[in-house]
């Protein structure tokens, strides 16, 4: 059997632990089984640009960051610089006689996932997401790390704050869902965590960030990329005009700054960016990540095409790729880590 | 509302993070709640040693290791030093007018949190077990920071391995639950992981190693301190033997380095020992403690007594402290885990 | 004996442990010394906001970062709002007895702290930069811990770089001084390192990049935020107008984006920021600190006023004050680490 | 030029850093220069194992623990199972065209080289050892990634104490030079540090203990291995005997368990044992591998051989291999870091 393996959209921990892990599954199977891996996601299918995946060499990959293969974020076969391309892309695995695909992407990829096995391409996805956004699926390999990433920049970051007795604000990841801000700034004691799912008041903000500097010195807060105010139209002119040079967080500490400073409180922004998915996967991820990929091997062998592989109730289950497809997975309202927060950030 | 707070058992990663979420949960909720600390677990509440847990002290021990009410291993009122102390540890808490107790323990302390419960004691119960192996808990607080030691061990030991072309051999925790084996073996990319639930056969062992060493150059074993042999009396005395000196890591060292050593392959053992239990919990345990926390002040608050929160299908819930009594979750046969393992370490 | 410690300027990892050390060590050589520190700098000796440090209280201070005692960028006594404050300053060592001082700080500190002892009062420095860049001082604590900041930041980028075939730029601390970008960027495997002691030429640098992507798939920068350009005018303020919006590392990558992107290499970058000062010390900073806290002690008890304790050739000296004050250790022409860089970044 | 690399002896972080660096700089300087490593130590000059070392290859290798050359611990041409085989190492090197050697290695692979040197072979070392007890060489690569994980176990370790009263012995390598318990005791906040250039007494040391768990609920203790008791025969041997079975950690943990116990303080130990030399380096010693690397590099093209390369004064300089050959460099007395020790173990 010949089985292709691609990586697509933005790196994040645990991409080579997976490949890794379809890799020795398919092969242990099956000694018989040839795994290719396809270049730089979708376009690597095109462009015809595929390398032999061996189990001797893939087995050192659990814990490097990023993925081998390659990938790219923006590569749709399906609009292919203004024209379709998908022709090209079903050629490719004609000509190497490759009889399934396991594409491991998140929403995008998956989505063109999708199109193909409509197509009658037999696919098995594996979602990727340092976000943690992707439908019908509990958690994904790369945010266990991209939480601790963000909990550590809080660490140290605190200290700085405590002995200037400072606001210090550090901007996360997180355009649309704020796992990543929730559970970091959770898991690195930040007084206020803000989300995209819940427009934040300006004033309370502020009135309790100085009650914060006043019991403990100093106060941290842990803000989402695509947080958003609720304060009505003023306000987040005046803010989105600053966003619109430096993100949310730089904005917010400019109009922190102003309302604090008349106390004596400096407030300071920090943006991660890049850090939070480069590295190498926590532990955890590297579990998580071997799971998904013998799971996914296990799904293909077992013909379950048009799946994705999602993790529900710490089970690895599937799900049909049209049903994951489009959809984002945010914070819904009540959350237990909502609740977390509300009690933490009082 | 007067809530006293208690720690039994051996200390993990957590358990402060759990006393503080508790603290602050309850605190908010009712200002005037006063949450007492109780030393070293139950035998602070028969030795009456008791001190104030407020909201403003505790804010600081997200990340700290341990537990700053003291915890200890043996101390149960109702078999206290050979009679029934349990009358004193009610008067303590009728003293100082205790409404309702946290006990954060493991399977004893749970157990002993059961009876006084079944005498009257209003009593909310947090798991803490870092074996990962209360019943109905899918995931306990600890765990995960073990986990990280342990694949944090192996990776270093990898390079040693690798240098001299040796076997190393990691012994862990887990005398009857191969938990911390199993996901530290997936973690750290051993290449053997031997567990209490599976009986190891020697000779196959022996073999897959041999073949590892000369396809990668060198081996990793990780073997939880309940493993056992399958292979039948004689060598279970021979590797007894040498098991009651230093533990079955340095048993089945001596053993494949008798065996590895004819084909120049040295073999050598490493005792992780207390490292594991010690230090910051990750930033996944303080996130977890903090559910844990959270979810208890709620369940009293509720009046929920006689339970004890637990983490199923991601959300926390409340189990009957009798439910969970006495019992121990090892890893299932069929279990998800042991699939990946039977893949990498084929 | 009374003696008063106070930090000044920014905060760095280790200050803790020099205080903890200064404590100690003035405490065991006479246990009726008392040692009081004074609070954010040279702030608490004008507003007379001093606390007492204890031998008990500071133990458990060695591996926390930032200060204790709080600290101040820009409080000088003889420059206080407009006027000279040295008298209420010196009035507050009058009124608590305070027969010497301790004073950990950087070049501003040391230079308020000469200005005080040719007044006659009896002083001890400690050198304090985070940029390792104080006169007749090999290396400074607190230096570690921001090199090992910046290589962990690089090691990341790395997997991201890797994945996508980019050029990332990582901005680090060093305005006029290089050392972090230095050793950082040899830490961390950057294959250009910017500093501000070695203009660069942007032409040169774009076609080295060019060369290490076409070899390994990415490149990386590290570049000192006092970086600048050697080609001239004319590219100094096509870089300079962006460099006012968000600094150099912006400033370039955007020039060095719109040079890559036409062969297809996106550049993209990285502003480490406050990450660098933050957090725990490495364990040799917590060494050095120890050191230089010992040392400063024992400099105190010999009456080597004046003085302030500087790491030459692996021991610890005392130079005057007057020596250190208002000079910068730049990295000089023809060091080893620059031919190291030159080395690896060839 | 054709030159070979080998490295000799115990395995450490940095020695791949080393690889890398000498490789680079020699192919920089001369692009026509032949790299050829030799596999295992002189093992593979016997046996003639050689592999090419190129630039593209070797530049990853600079975050890599341990050595991609692979090491041996007992292989000496000049006794080789009983007989001399040295003329088949000189046969390889003629056999290849090796003009010149570059020796990483200890006292043991630099002794060797020291003799080939004599006897005409060109040949520059290069100190390795985890110890830092190689004769006139500051600090040597590998000694700081040690004291970090030193530095980490202690504070792991303490977490544990405290929360159970305890008194955790933590045993690391030493065995006559006590530099890696010196300073990771230090950077740990150990209590007592036990060297084996101070031999211990053990009535004071359980008295100090004693005190300290008094003071702070928990103590620790950092013992090298060949930490020895300075109270005469009889303890010794009883110490001693228990010795042979577990090491000096495990017989003075049962000493003070027995002496402790009587006031209900527990003792417990711990051996790191391999976890001290496997893994990443350092950034520090990421650094410093570099500059030997180029300093080595240096050395062979400007023909200084019969020389090894060292820190000195934080200058790479060469001395003479046989100034190297055959001494150890232990704790001196009156070193300032034993004043450091004497201070917070007071």
């Amino acid at each position: 059997m010949k089985v292709g393996v691609l990586t697509g959209g933005g790196d994040c921990p645990g991409l080579n632990a997976v490949i890794r892990a379809v890799t020795l599954a398919l092969c242990q199977a099956d000694a018989r089984t040839e795994v290719l891996g396809i270049q730089r996601g979708f376009w690597g299918l095109v462009e015809d640009r595929l390398q032999p995946l061996r189990p001797t060499a893939v087995r050192d990959l659990l814990d490097e960051g990023g993925t081998v293969l390659g990938t790219h974020n923006r590569a749709d076969p399906f609009d292919w610089q203004g024209r379709d391309a998908s022709a090209e892309a079903l050629a490719t695995v004609e000509r190497h006689g490759i009889e399934a695909l396991v594409v491991i992407g998140g929403d995008g990829s998956l989505t063109i996932a999708d199109r193909f096995a409509r197509l009658g391409l037999p696919i098995v996805g594996v979602p990727k997401t340092i976000d943690n956004d992707i439908a019908d699926n509990e958690r994904s390999f790369g945010f266990d790390s991209a939480v601790a990433v963000v909990a550590d920049a809080l660490t140290r970051l605190k200290t700085t704050a405590h002995s200037h007795g400072r606001v210090m604000v550090l901007e996360t990841m997180g355009r649309n869902a704020g796992w990543i801000a929730l559970e970091g700034g959770l898991a690195g004691g930040a007084d206020a965590i803000l989300l995209p799912e819940q427009p934040f008041h300006l004033d309370a903000l502020t009135e309790r960030l100085q009650r914060r500097v006043a019991e403990q010195g100093h106060a941290l807060v842990c803000v989402a990329e695509g947080a958003t105010l609720a304060d009505g139209a003023q306000h987040w002119q005046q803010l989105g005009g600053v966003a619109r040079l430096g993100g949310i967080g730089q904005a917010l500490t400019h109009e922190l700054d102003q309302r604090l400073g008349k106390q004596g409180t400096e407030v300071r922004a920090t943006l991660l960016g890049h850090l939070q998915r480069g590295g190498a996967p926590t532990a955890f991820d590297r579990v998580l990540s071997t799971r998904f990929g013998v799971a996914a091997a296990q799904a293909l062998r077992e013909r379950a095409f048009g799946h994705t592989i999602a993790l529900q109730g710490d089970r690895c289950v599937r799900v049909p790729l049209s049903a994951v497809a489009g959809r984002q997975r945010c914070v819904p309202p009540g959350h237990e880590l909502l609740d977390c927060a509300a009690v933490v950030c009082a």
